[in-house]
């Protein structure tokens, strides 16, 4: 007997008899409003091409990090599920695959991937059964079946989702071919992010590769710290007029930043595209870009978003094996309040200018984030990052953020996701966790109704307008 | 149309149909208790002089850092709120610095600042409309008007307030003309706390002006080290008799501790005198003037509080423009057990001795602090503090720490504030979610609501008498 | 007049109208289920010898470092408890140790201790009254004359209190008398754990005697690395043959880890054996023992516990006198991402190894432990640990691990208690707070209600079975 598969309209509100009538009239409020998405990776093909996509397992299982490492956190191989090592082989059988999915969906109860798909299965397929090894196949023939259809190629959906705005983030030395192709086919706006990180982190692997394609495509030199500044000048208005980008994104390990003299940064330079850097040296010049970012970004307008803190690729057999994104990257802990210190003090008085401030590492809201953003005209706080983008996580950073920070120093929500599909149930997550955060200060009257309707609408829509300058 | 202003006589008690009825109950017993105010930042002259406030501006605005901090994060700059910096010019019109403050009051939503200032104007000044652009100019004229009255002037105010005790904080070498003046004249009783920062931190500005101001006063060698402790010793002295002080108050950078041979520190004294002490010395000589404060509050029976963990003055461009108290302090990750050891192993099995701890870094909470003050004698846990003094801090403070420490290793609530009409409001609410969270031990059945009545009171009046030893 | 004492049968579960009614169905399923205690530091020799305990104060207050902390930090002596120190005298009369406890007993309001102790005394006890300083005689007594009698011997407890398995905890050169005289004679299940601390932590006071020991046991040349690795294989074989041990435990400073080449290994333990390692060399020489641990575990098939992050001792002069466990480790930051690497490099992707890691730094759950367990096959969360062994603690562990790890990547619940009679207690918290948290799910229709039944049963009775191997 499969189960049924329901999303309760009130879901994720308070069960107590008040507190949740509140969240439920807030979010009716603000349910329906369009998605803006300044944040994410999505794969800007779907929307040039508009091609079908093929397949349960290729649409929910490839290219989710989240439910990879859950799946192989319980001794399931990847290639169990379809996905080949480099120069190996894998199940060629997408519905085996799934089926294997299906069998171990149970370890994702509790889990907010059980959340976004099971919204996904319900709201986009219209399935009634939970996922399990007895309706694997039932899942499979459905999603196979309506995916062939228009109503299901990825324009369509964009529209259905009712996103007003998707960011895409690529390269800094990406031609944006598949913008440029959106843009003159269609009107759903997807605008791409300028993310950097292959030419200003010369830990990357491939760094020297990625500097000489920098030099070729805007011919500047790259190996002068006053040439290499001025391609990446270039390549920003490239992303702007070509791609609409409104926003930078910076994804170091640490939110190290540094204000160096300028013929430091040479000798820096002069090192870096020799592979000489020490650790501590590469942590410098990281530190030096993230400044040289801000000041561009006054001259530019583009908004600034720092990622900092994460272990990239922590499992080496798994990264030899697969390569970046199969959900072996980990959280480390991270500081903001000495780190930050250098491009604060030449850029943070600045109200012409947005940084976004993200961490993987909640244990600085309170102490060191919401202080510096509450008080820095320059700096807005992101919202709950990967790991912590989760029911829990929402509250937990409200909680610990609104007091200091309020509300008008965040940046609204981002899906910050490569799962298509998912955005709407993301979106209508952190929609639901703020009526229900809100709601609450409304039952214990620390918020008049009618205010709490105010920021819940500030938080679904307008701040991530204003923090994007979209 | 103006909208109500409004003060919930259930706000922050549990919206549920059980748990809020309980909180009621206790707050019930504790609303109407005397305010025990042992830390705080109030000036003396207030109290000494009676002089009247002058309008809201000058007494909501410019005292509060933490109304300034909002204003400046989003963008307004402090000139015009009526601030001018060294050398420069403000708003002059104090009307119209009140005006912006109103118009971005909204700013401040989910913030306790709203709650303080809420409380203020609807219980101190009666007003019953919510403070926005278009209820400004009735503010201001209210505010003004009755400031102006005999029963608003700063001794029948702390009367009205039912404080029974407020304590300032002053300079070691501060002469306590204001709290001789009170005790002369006034029943209102005002003491003052010992704050040798200034004459212990070689790293502050004016730190050879200080001690030489002490060897003058005191008539002591401060060039030795004996005379140095000497004239320490002396000014206690001075604090406890012409100032009422039963406490001393340390704000050093981090907690560290030490405890060196006097050669040693002789050594430390002659380079600190000269200016010539590196980062890491000056980090010792702090450290070992805690424990010296530590061996003298077991000789005189003062209460030590220690105060670690801000970066003062973060942003370097506001200091050097209005110096320090603008908003601009950024809490730091704190380590307690490794920094706190030495002068644990001279003094922590010490019954006669009272330590109060206090941390910008909650992790300590359960992790460091609540084990060390659950264990060792000379330690007590002075409230959640700073940015961390509201609603959802309280809760993690009690949430965090009972387990471990239970209540009675707690010190009750301080208001640490400069913004003296925001007192009975903190105390209200510091009440108030006291009382929420032994509401849930008692609606979740892990304490006897009697038994929870006793603890209401302890934390609102007993052991805060208690701790600061009056 | 005394004052009732009376365990709700609702305690713990929500108040609200919806949430508790869920809570109280899910522990209905799990309550009388059987206690597996696969973690925890009871006396063999209770089971194997059968002795009736004595009294109330050497029952409850000797063995408990929970109850001496809290009352030390209070003023109270360990001698006032009859606890003498080294060559020192103490209170005789252990009827007026039992009575200062007694009249302390408001200091244990909001703490584990207190619920613990209640339910015992109700429950093992029949006592009706609350304790304090009225009723300790009444305690004294009839606890006195329960113990006398044959329903209250340790083999009687142990069956009454339905525990299906115990495990105690023996250092490596144990002869694990205790528990073969127990498996001659009884069909109770208490089996030991190999804790290697005094064999592989250089640090340890003794550990030059424990390695002669080791080396004369075993017939093995411990000097040498492969002799030192041929005497641990040696003891885990004993272990498990003599004493049933299915899991090692390793109780280190740091989760440090280290994979160095053989004659680095041989190099430091020459050293070792000569007292001769630094403080960062012994460090190295426990994490390269964490790493031969793992392998061995791969070997033999035993579950590897790590519990770290405890500063051992902290109170010199209470060590001194007293020896450890007298509630004076107190929790240290600690950090997994970096520290674990070396060992996850070597076998963080098998199958068919558990390492079951604990912490008493929470701000690690979301941020390092619940990514690292919801990815790595080879790890699995031990639960909230000594001071977070508690309702708030449990909440806290639950609330930030779930959403990353799942329910599926933990291990149930350890009591990790010397205090026998607490083990019912203990269990049953864990089982009411993890419905508890289950409710919230279902409530908030995050959780179908009869998948939260089954979450229920594998977290009080499947998961420990399996990730012990039992």
């Amino acid at each position: 007997m499969s189960k049924p598969l329901h999303l309760d309209p009130d879901r994720f509100f308070q069960a107590d008899g008040v507190t949740g009538n509140i969240a439920r009239r807030l979010f009716a409020e603000i349910e329906n409003l369009p998605i803006i998405s300044p944040h994410g990776h999505t794969d800007p093909s779907w929307f040039a091409n508009d091609t079908p996509f093929e397949d349960a397992t290729s649409l929910f299982l490839w290219p989710d990090h989240y439910v990879h490492r859950m799946l192989y956190s319980q001794g399931i191989k990847l290639t169990q599920l379809g996905m080949a090592p480099k120069g190996g082989t894998a199940e060629p059988d997408r519905r085996k695959a799934w089926k294997i999915f299906a069998e171990h969906y149970y370890l994702f109860r509790g889990t907010p991937s059980r959340t976004w798909l099971d919204h996904a299965f319900s709201t986009v397929f219209g399935i009634d059964v939970r996922l399990d090894g007895e309706t694997a196949d039932h899942y499979y023939d459905v999603i196979k079946e309506k995916l062939a259809t228009p109503a299901f190629k990825p324009r369509a959906l964009f529209k259905r989702f009712n996103i007003e705005l998707l960011a895409t983030t690529e390269g800094a030395t990406d031609p944006l071919v598949h913008h440029q192709k959106i843009k003159k086919e269609w009107d759903g706006r997807v605008i791409t992010t300028f993310r950097p990180d292959g030419v200003v982190n010369p830990d990357i692997d491939g760094f020297a590769k990625n500097m000489a394609d920098l030099a070729e495509i805007t011919h500047e030199d790259v190996a002068t710290w006053k040439g290499y500044l001025a391609a990446l000048r270039n390549r920003r208005q490239y992303f702007r007029e070509m791609g609409g980008a409104t926003a930078t994104d910076h994804g170091h390990p640490t939110p190290i930043t540094a204000d160096l003299p300028e013929v430091e940064c040479q000798r820096m330079l002069d090192r870096a595209l020799k592979g000489a850097l020490t650790p501590t040296e590469a942590e410098m010049f990281r530190g030096q870009m993230l400044t040289e970012m801000a000041l561009m970004s006054i001259e530019d307008g583009m908004t600034m978003q720092i990622h900092p803190g994460s272990f990239r690729n922590h499992n080496a057999e798994l990264f030899a094996g697969y390569g970046p994104d199969r959900g072996a990257d980990i959280p480390m802990r991270a500081s903001y309040v000495d780190n930050l210190k250098p491009l604060l003090d030449k850029v943070g008085n600045r109200s012409d200018l947005t940084i976004l401030l993200f961490t993987l590492d909640e244990s600085n809201y309170a102490r060191e984030l919401a202080p510096l953003a509450g008080h820095y005209p320059c700096l807005t706080l992101g919202p709950a990052w990967w790991f912590h983008d989760s029911p829990e996580g929402m509250i937990r950073f409200r909680r610990n953020c609104t007091e200091t920070a309020g509300f008008y120093n965040t940046a609204g929500f981002n899906d910050d996701t490569r799962a298509f599909l998912s955005i709407p149930a993301r979106h209508n997550v952190a929609r639901r966790m703020d009526c229900v955060y809100l709601a609450e200060l409304v039952a214990t009257k620390r918020l008049p109704e009618e205010e709490a309707v105010e920021v819940a609408k500030a938080l679904a829509y307008d701040l991530p307008k204003k923090a994007y300058h979209l």
